[in-house]
């Protein structure tokens, strides 16, 4: 089989559950691929460069970014974390799905890298409910909170140039997980990716 | 919500099994809507009219074909068995999905109408399973097996205009169908179709 592995990317709105949900996903679908970050944090202990992540420093990440080596990235908390794109060609040739959990900017990269990619992006029912989530979670400020809301309003805007969108309702996390394991059942199953399985019907006689 | 229900139209090579995937499938999405056809066959007994089919004569029914009420029809044994547009329409007005088990050139008849009606071709795993089938399961002549097997060769070669492929593997008829469930699932998902969903998000808060 020369089928290549589907990248299934997750985003939407941070407080969304999104980790939660992935996680599920991941015990339903266990030989989905991991793809492994760079990132310019210092290893924490037991952190083993290649396999936890690649730590690079800041000068290399920056390179990659300018090479176009680096699918998507981001900045948290003054660290620069990304997905190397050989990591998904890597896991794409295998035949490897991966699954990406990342912000929509990134996530429209790696869909510009990859038009096959497949873009999620997963919702709360509500802006109230997400608004609920984020209060009851943590104790960030207020500007913080308004402000995380304002980008998820803007991020739920951009929801056309998504290929799905997934509600994940108050504690359905198992619906949730399993209408992913559907959509990516679903991509599988689409006519131009299924020539191996025509050819084979059409050569065994 | 004024979603409208999805035209799911299972079709493939005759003998591959269709029947008993698809019955399955209605057991795993119990919801799913019935399409009553028309025929000019004679009613059995205990058949209604408007409930098993509708009973038409044969003018009665070239008639609709010719007015562009028939969504998709074909004789069989002499008779004329087809799908009036109007079931379709009136499914799909109510938010119903309906599924639709028909040969391929209904199939894009639909599609050509609805087209956002979903194309599923199910496949046995190879040609030679195929015969196998079709040898086994009746006292069908020669040449009627020697003309099925060509049709179906042709069918298949077809597989691009549809947007799924399924293959029916011997003796898996449970994840046959829980594939159809998953592509039905990710349809529902489409950002298209998730209107209702995201004005939703927005505007409670």
């Amino acid at each position: 089989m020369s089928k290549a592995g589907i990248l299934f990317v997750i985003s939407g709105p941070s407080g969304g559950g999104k980790g939660t949900v992935v996680k599920r996903f991941r015990e339903l679908v266990p030989d989905i691929g991991f793809s492994v970050s760079a990132t310019t944090r210092a290893p924490r202990d037991g952190e083993e460069d290649g396999k936890d992540y690649y730590f690079v420093s800041r000068e290399e990440f920056l390179r990659m970014i300018e090479c176009g080596e680096m699918l998507e990235y981001n900045e948290f908390c003054g660290n620069l974390y990304g997905t190397p794109k050989k990591e998904a060609d890597r896991a794409r040739e295998a035949g490897v799905d991966l699954i990406l959990e990342i912000e929509s900017n990134g996530a429209f990269n790696v869909k510009k890298n990859y038009p096959d990619a497949v873009l999620i992006m997963l919702i709360p029912e509500s802006m109230k409910e997400l608004e609920e989530r984020l209060r009851s979670r943590a104790s960030e400020p207020e500007d913080v909170i308004v402000r995380r809301l304002a980008t998820a309003e803007h991020e739920v805007r951009l929801a056309p140039r998504y290929d799905y969108i997934v509600v994940n309702e108050k504690d359905k996390i198992d619906e949730c997980a399993e209408e992913l394991v559907g959509i990516l059942t679903a991509e599988h199953k689409k006519s131009g990716r299924m020539n191996d399985a025509v050819n084979n019907f059409l050569n065994n006689r």
